[in-house]
């Protein structure tokens, strides 16, 4: 009962954990998302594509990366090669902005210093949005203000205009692109960043997004923020080591992180978004009825 | 110049960093927000009212937080007890759930064998949500899907429905709440939360927001996240320790923070925020017309 207590006396919401048994005598006992995805089918989980999956370690841990070729393939792709050829090993986080973004790469700035882009592009589109066309897209009932239309294509936050047939990546939390200079086109995957605060929509169509982080954003998310401007770091004993950034695809299959992610074209992910759009367990006191596209739980779990 | 291409090459956005000059040729230059602020009279900048004030002192550093008595009177006096009779003082930062929050009180969780709570009263009334009349608001131009009007209230994300005629504060980034159980009216302000992560807003209304932290969110975002269910530190000697709390009237006037904060009902705020709906600077190629409440920033700056 101690333990109840504290779960119930301290927690502001459920997630990934069942509601305490004992806790569940007023309401008519719900679902907790834990019990949805303990009903699922194994069908309605995949695994990730260890050619468009990158571990990027760190001193804390591994990081894991889904690409999306289908939003942004020359980038993927460029990013595949760099990974490929040990680019970033040895490199660093540079950069860890509170409520907004960490960022990886090249600390040099002089140009001619920089570290090669080996067999890599040095020059990319920008890969902004694409034709809707073609584009698995389950919709959010739900919208927002940024867009037309937003939902999930493939396990990743997105959205679309139906005016202009287009669509594009959303910038959530764990979201990774590339940076990039003023020119739209000056990015070629090299310096990356994930989101590690409140959604930055404001990003959307404005830089080419280029995947998400599935697994240990948390070890990107604690970094000390850096103290100079956009939150650079601005000692360089300050960098976070890069031990290596690996396509999955080059490390043997034993060391390949052994998970499984929700399909986000799956009924069970349908009965999650439905289950947090009107929460009904009893802590709740009046369910929303709406959820914000970066809100949306994308569940992983070990592989089973 | 060297220092620009970095700064350029590496930037996805421009946050209280002015653009630089170099790079403006292309489009009219538009003020920077650190432009805008610099220009603004200093009568629109307000100090923090002592007595409203909680310092927070952490290995790392000090963590100030402002009450909003408007809308949690109850609780904010509460607070302001158990602050001056030095309740926290000892106790721990006992939870960092990634994207969510980090949390502050007792550990213990045997009732009997918790922290007395001194003069301060042990049973409180739900404040979640108030009557909108009288309270100061300026509306968003941007609507979302939590609440019909959004906007601001003397500094603090919030929320209003036309409808119901009440008011509510918004679960906005660094916005600070009191933990309660299952009950509606089981918080006493002595277990307090901060938004480390994507805004939650589907707690609004569902449990009493008592302030926001005004500077040094940093300290609580970078906690190492918790392990356990819900972002508990399983081990006690991953508790992070509170040095102090204190109400900052009660602290010498010297030692207490020098700063000041953008006034939300002025007119460089007005600026600010359509700067920030609309952002012109060269490097974004498509304005979102449109922000979320939780993306507006709140210029803090040390007083001049």
């Amino acid at each position: 009962m101690a333990s109840h207590v504290r779960s119930l006396a301290l927690a502001l919401s459920v997630a990934l954990v069942s509601v305490a048994a004992s806790a569940a005598d007023e309401k008519p006992k719900v679902p907790s998302m834990q019990e949805i995805l303990d009903a699922s089918p194994k069908s309605d989980w995949r695994t990730l594509d260890p050619d468009r999956t990158l571990y990027m370690q760190l001193p804390a841990g591994r990081v894991v990366i889904e690409l999306a070729p289908t939003f942004a393939p020359q980038h993927a792709a460029n990013i595949r090669t760099l990974a490929k050829e040990g680019y970033w090993d040895g490199l660093f986080v540079i950069r860890s902005q509170d409520n907004y973004v960490a960022q990886w790469g090249d600390a040099e700035e002089d140009a001619a210093k920089q570290r090669s882009r080996g067999s890599a592009k040095t020059k990319l589109p920008a890969e902004f949005e694409r034709k809707a066309a073609g584009v698995p897209f389950v919709e959010l009932p739900d919208s927002d203000g940024w867009a037309p239309e937003v939902g999930f294509s493939d396990g990743f936050p997105a959205a679309r205009d139906p005016k202009s047939g287009t669509a594009w990546l959303a910038h959530c939390y764990g979201m990774v692109g590339a940076g990039r200079d003023v020119a739209a086109d000056s990015s070629d995957g090299t310096s990356l960043y994930a989101v590690t605060g409140q959604s930055p929509r404001m990003l959307d169509r404005n830089i080419t997004l280029v995947g998400r982080v599935v697994q240990g954003i948390e070890l990107l998310s604690v970094l000390p923020r850096g103290t100079g401007p956009l939150g650079f770091y601005e000692d360089p004993k300050q960098y976070v080591p890069i031990t290596s950034v690996k396509l999955a695809s080059t490390v043997p299959e034993a060391e390949r992180a052994k998970i499984e992610l929700l399909r986000t074209d799956s009924k069970t992910f349908a009965t999650v978004v439905e289950s947090r759009r009107n929460r009904r367990d009893e802590w709740y006191k009046r369910p929303a009825g709406h959820i914000d596209l970066c809100n949306v739980p994308l569940p992983v779990r070990e592989a089973k």
